[in-house]
């Protein structure tokens, strides 16, 4: 059930049985020519319905804005500050745990470091505060990116194979039809103001092999392991 | 279009025609044992979309959170604190003239009058920072008010004949078959910790008598407002 | 009396007694050609040394700077950032408590959404801090805007006619010959950098019928309200 | 003049002949058994009044709030964090400077050493945002303790000699007719929870001697002094 | 050149000459039984000497204070919050662009995900502020990582063979008799109170295996992709 | 001790007995031509680390960091906010309590007032949330000055006889042959954006009578009184 969707009364009634709530962290940003904006949000949302189905949790309501280093100067790339995006995951799991909720997995889509970092930062400052509050944060590319993928000339990352497949798997109707190859150019440690030129291709990956096919493969292999990791953590 | 859905190239494209882009703000709120928490989502994203497809302009992705004071300890409500909510819209607006933009419409859910103090702020200190960008804000229920209703021994508000009409019109599997009727226990400016107390139903007004057609038509009249205002604001 | 005028022993004496305290938050702000700048710090200044005498309280020191959103343009306005408004009231507040006062009215001057909204923040979360602190908020203007007025023309409003007329009784030497007549002039919701422009007289309403006398009337009139008031509300 | 009497058109007036602009900063502080809570205020306030006539400048409404370490627990004082304190000022130089006011000196009658680094602080940082704004700040009390004192026993201090001399000068009906003599006790640079034990009279110095003839040659002595100052600073 | 070591003078001529500045940002941690508390900081600071030597360069005081995340817990550790290490980073920056610096490395020895994001977003918004600042940000594991260990059962990180080895040819003295081995246990994305839990030893690797001469061969190789890389980044 | 020289483990035993902790806070600021620009951190260091030895206790790392006002501009200051300065030592103190550690002595070698201040604040602050932890804040200054100097036709202050003498003492290699002598130009209380025009000679006093022998004295005076007051204040 999506907390949208409900009631006040039948969130109450919910959270008397102790349920985990699943909150989807997306964020809008470009990725590639070929994908949408919402890219991040559309992949932890589908993630976090199936699992509150499996283990007839709650889903909050898709936070759709991230924070952004790289992209962040790409056209369509919508970004916080880091403590603006802190804020906001410390102001929900305070406002769910005056709620009665115990059990928390938050999933990122995005996986940017410093995005990752403030999300933590708000958690690990939560797990002091509520010594009972069982809380677990991931991006669910912690997942994807053990998935085996055939041998390929590009090493896959923001908008490549994986991604690519997993949004033809959900929204078919949105990925372009024109598909980029694309590696990112390293640029030794240096801080600068442009960092696009890391990214000529605005992606990293070859996004020419992505399949729906591949997309249902990769997202049920994260699902699953989703599962055992909940199973494990939250004991149910 | 929504921006989640489309790509970097075809924001870009957009942006370069000086659209006018749409923010919905909503909230995940309790509004009484007949309306789904995400009621004040729902409104401002129907609005939004049904305005961007009028003047071929953009909407950004819904908000779902807000500030809340007077419904923050009923079940389901996740409350955003003000300075969060002010940073959040100070950074979408911030990215979004960086990448162009100059003409935007914010339009908020919620109507608490802290929530839309926070959203005023970030975008009177944006009105300064960027002469050239028109910024417009308001909630939808600034011009749901002035909407003709017949007479009642209820006075309309939070979650009442007008907003249970609305959700019956957009969203009516989400709206329960109870009907409640409420009213607003005046506390004489008292600041208390349980301002539920003044909620006793948790809502204000007379749903038993609200429609999916009173709720199209309060949403037309809203809708054709918006537009007439929308026309002279920006000289589109 | 003052807690200005008096020592630091009259006042631990007071304190035992569980004293209602009055803080009177006024304005440093544009009036209209006729009005002073401190006029929004005369009338709650009054009214809280009414009261405290009544109710045999305390007035604490009056805060004679605000946040100010549509005249902050205007010659003579000195204007706070919301957020160091919002500090201002919490310290206050945290100050009283730890010193043993119980019972507190803040009455504003000034009725400015954001600058209530920052007041009714810091009391708002005072409350959930405290929970033995009794604590009132408003501002006279929403009394005032209740006496009931000869029919007009003019929509009553910042600097008007009860406006005028209160300082006529308050501090007639301050008040200019020259009164003027003023509209608010609607933007449709725009948020601009020179919001002035909605003020083409700098005031609202007309301030050619203002006399003393109405005044005083209208001081009685708030004045015996907020006793009412303050009966229910702390029982005294 | 003070602004908080004249109108919007009389500060206009006034701002465009280039005035120095007097800000007194007091406070709400415990001054011994025998003195005011608002001594700090009533000094600087007569002060910044008086030099404002001798200079044809304006006065802003006295802050009566400030920063209290050694006296926030003693009964009455009523204390602000430095960095609301810090805020408060830095907003008001904000605002008087976009009024068009470049010559500002501010006085603090509260000479606490965390107190005056808070306004130093905004101070500092305003003459960097503002290079053609000049800049005075000082507490009365650095110009007063350089007034020669007959020999005492006491070292005089907060609420002493000087201090109560000073109040029986502007507020001799607030000073109590009981006149204590303390002396402050050194803790060696402990920072202790309860630094009032320092103060074992709540006050320091020999009030028995105090006389408004006295004061009034001390608040003479310091006009003087900054009349000097400021005809040297301004060029005035 | 260490700045601290030199006057004001030669500061003012080596700035003149444009040199590369090092700032070494060490840390105060737990690093197992045999390791110093000092160990990140002693790495970065030999590393920036001995580069700043190299290039005719200034290396900056050494931080010793870090943001701790895992080791917290752990006797010895002294944590700074994230937003605490950001202001630091930024604060230095803009001092040394003030002062005229325009190549900056920032070498860090501790390498948790939250300190190092607050690091680079320090940096990132100084490469926004300051478009001719030419900044290098990592930490030396990144490189230290890629030496060619031998094989081992024990992966190496936090504590183990490399850092070990590295103190034993930095500061010998410092180095514990006793050499754990230890292993990292995973939580599976569980945010614990006590995540000290996941270094049952405190440190994760082969410690046993760790000479001196296997630390200057790592620090060597380390000093040598360094200087490659700032040979290219700033063309020197 | 050094608290980065040993393990976790050799902490946590001392840690158990009780220990004085000693935090040396340093600068790095412009100290006239003949003094290094670590100056202010080299005495509190010497000083910690033997009083550290007398006492049993340990020695945190320097924090080689400060805030400055008046030197803020001149070649080689590098300076923090103050804000940032409070940060850190709030950190640094919670954490030590947090370690177990229950007296602490925080020595400033810069004694700028708004640096003074901004500690200060931090251990005030700790002095409250930490009712057991017994902290003494000073600078060495505080102590230095009252050293009895001879006769001299300059005061002596920042960069002066004492301080000259004093790394004469400390680190006689760094200390420039070509010695200075200057005085404070007074500016009345003018708050300047070019505070470094009040020292035309980067310092104040005379340091040509400077020598490591007059250094040793006042190092050893220093040492003695630190001895007598902490005996007292911690009873050891």
């Amino acid at each position: 059930m999506r907390i949208e969707e409900i009631t006040t009364k039948e969130f109450a009634q919910s959270v008397k049985k102790g349920p985990i709530v699943f909150l989807p962290i997306g964020a809008t940003e470009a990725h590639g020519i070929h994908l949408p904006l919402g890219t991040d949000g559309y992949q932890p949302q589908a993630l976090c319905d199936a699992l509150a189905e499996e283990f007839g949790g709650l889903t909050a309501p898709l936070l759709p804005y991230g924070q952004h280093s790289s992209t962040r100067n790409m056209p369509g790339t919508i970004a916080l500050r880091s403590e603006t995006l802190r804020a906001i995951v410390t102001d929900i799991i305070d406002s769910l745990v005056r709620q009665g909720v115990r059990k928390l997995v938050i999933i990122s889509g995005h996986a940017g470091s410093v995005h990752l970092a403030a999300i933590r930062e708000a958690a690990e400052a939560a797990s002091v505060r509520y010594q009972d509050l069982k809380l677990m944060f991931l991006t669910d590319y912690d997942i994807a990116y053990k998935f085996p993928l055939p041998r390929s000339d590009f090493r896959d990352g923001h908008g490549g194979l994986i991604e690519t497949s997993r949004i033809l798997a959900l929204k078919p109707s949105l990925v372009g039809k024109k598909r980029p190859q694309g590696r990112f150019e390293d640029r030794r440690f240096m801080i600068v103001a442009n960092p696009e030129i890391c990214y000529p291709e605005g992606m990293v990956g070859d996004s020419t092999k992505a399949t729906a096919e591949l997309g249902n493969k990769i997202n049920d292999f994260i699902f699953r392991e989703m599962v055992r990791l909940i199973r494990q953590n939250f004991e149910v």
